[in-house]
C-alpha cells in the first residue's frame, strides 16, 4: 500500500482556550503539511495542564505518522511542555549541553542568564534539538513527536529547517467550484458522484455573503487526471443554478 | 465544593484541517462561555469520519459538564454528525416530526423538499432540538452535547437561543498588562508570584511586535479583589523593564 503519512497538531495554552488570542499556528502548519502530502488529521487545543498535555501527546503520537505541539517551551511556570512531553514518554528532562551553549553564547551579553532562562536548555533525554534561528531557544523531536514554540514567527522560521527531515506522500490536489447554488438542491446527485470516486474526497461547505447563500464544493485528491474530470462533474451540477460560477482549476502543468 | 461547570468544543470538518477555512467558531464559543463563567478547556477538529467524530464525542462528553460541535449537519453526504453522535451514544435516528413540519412549512414553498433536505429532520431517538431562527434545519441536545451547524452566523444564533438553558459558574474575570519586557527577565518573581495565587491562573505570552518583542501577563479569577491585588504586583513586577505598560483593570463597579 502507498505510504500515506497523516499528522495531528497540538496547541498548548490557556490563552486560545479562553478565546482571547486567535491561534494562527494551526492553520499554518495545515496548509505547510498539506503541500508536503501530509495532511493534518486532527487538531486538539489543551490547557496548560500536565495530565491534559500528556494525554493528548499519548493519544495523539499513537495514532498519526506525526505529531507537532505548539507553545509551553519558554520560560515562565506556565512553560510545561517539555516536561509533560518528557512524562508522556516516560523519560527524564535534563540539562542540554548543546541547547545551553546556545543560549549562553547569544543571550550572555545581553542579559541576566537567570536560572528561568537556563530552564530552556532543559530537553528530554533522547530527543534531538530543533534549531532555533530567530531567538536560538530550541525546540526538540522526540520519536514522532516535533515539539515547537507557540510564537508564529518563530514556530514558522523553526518548522521550515526541520522540513526536509518529515517524509512527505503524494501532494494533496484540490479544485473547487463556488456558487450561489443552495446545497439542498445539489445534494443527491452530489451524493452519488461522490459515490463514483471514493479516493476523492468531495466536500460541501455553504457559505452566507450579505443576504445571499451558497455553496462551495471542494474536491482533493492526489490524481491530476481525475480531479480535472471530476470538476466538470461538479460545475455541471451547480451550473443549472448559476451560471456565474468561480472555479479553481489545477494550475497547468509546466 | 462550588460548581464548576466546564466545556469543550469539537469542530467537525475537512475544511478546517485543511487549513483552506479558518474556524471561527471555537474562539466565539470560547468566549461567549467564558462570560457564562463555563469555561473551555478543550477544543478538538477532527475530520468528516465517522469513526473520529464518535470516539471525540465519547471522550468529551465523559470529561466535560457541556460539549458543543459545529458542523456536518446539512443535507450534503459528506454531513454525518447527527448519525455519528447518535452511534456515540448508542441511539437510533429517526425522522423527527416537528423537524420537519418546520422545514416544511419553511420552505415547501421555495425549493425542492427532497429527500436530501428531509435529512435534516432526521434526528437521534431522546434528543431535544435546538431552534434555527435564521434557516429553520434544527440543531439538536443529547444529553450534554450540543449539536450546532457550521455556519458562524447560524451557530451564533442558535447558540444565543440555547444559552438561557446552560448551568453556569462564578464568571471568569481577568486583569492584564502588557509591556515590552523580555519573559525571562520576570520569570522567576512571576513564578514565585503564582505560588501565593493558586486559584488564580497567571499566563505569560511573548510576543513580537516588529522587531520589538514583550510580554503579555494575564491573570484569570472569579474574585475580583484578589485580582486588583495581583495586578498591582504584575505591575510592579514589570515596571523596571519599561516604564510604559498597557495595564488592563477590571471594569469599575457601578
Amino acid at each position: 500500500m502507498e505510504y500515506r503519512p497523516t499528522a495531528a497538531v497540538l496547541i498548548i495554552g490557556n490563552e486560545i482556550l479562553s478565546g482571547r488570542t486567535r491561534d494562527a499556528n494551526a492553520p499554518w502548519l495545515a496548509e505547510r503539511l498539506a503541500g508536503l502530502g501530509i495532511p493534518v488529521r486532527e487538531i486538539r487545543v489543551v490547557p496548560d495542564v500536565s495530565e491534559r498535555i500528556i494525554e493528548a501527546v499519548n493519544a495523539l503520537r499513537a495514532q498519526y505518522t506525526y505529531v507537532f505541539t505548539t507553545g509551553g517551551i519558554g520560560p515562565t511556570h506556565d512553560d510545561i511542555t517539555t516536561a509533560a512531553v518528557a512524562a508522556a514518554f516516560g523519560t527524564p528532562v535534563e540539562r542540554n549541553a548543546e541547547a545551553e551553549a546556545r543560549l549562553r553564547a547569544h543571550y550572555e551579553h545581553l542579559v541576566d542568564m537567570n536560572s528561568a532562562r537556563l530552564r530552556m536548555a532543559d530537553i528530554p533525554v533522547g530527543a534531538s534539538l530543533i534549531d532555533n534561528p530567530v531567538s536560538v531557544a530550541p525546540g526538540f523531536r522526540l520519536d514522532n513527536v516535533h515539539v515547537l514554540p507557540g510564537v508564529p514567527r518563530i514556530m514558522q522560521a523553526m518548522f521550515e529547517g526541520l522540513a526536509h527531515t518529515l517524509a512527505g506522500g503524494p501532494p494533496m490536489l484540490s479544485v473547487s467550484v463556488r456558487g450561489h447554488v443552495r446545497e439542498g438542491d445539489i445534494a443527491e446527485p452530489l451524493g452519488a458522484l461522490q459515490g463514483t470516486v471514493p479516493d476523492i474526497d468531495i466536500g460541501s461547505y455553504p457559505f452566507a455573503q450579505g443576504d445571499r447563500i451558497g455553496t462551495s464544493l471542494i474536491a482533493r485528491g492526489t490524481d491530476a487526471t481525475r480531479l480535472r474530470a471530476l470538476l466538470v462533474s461538479l460545475v455541471e451540477l451547480m451550473r443549472p443554478f448559476d451560471a456565474d460560477l468561480e472555479v479553481t482549476d489545477l494550475p497547468a502543468q509546466g
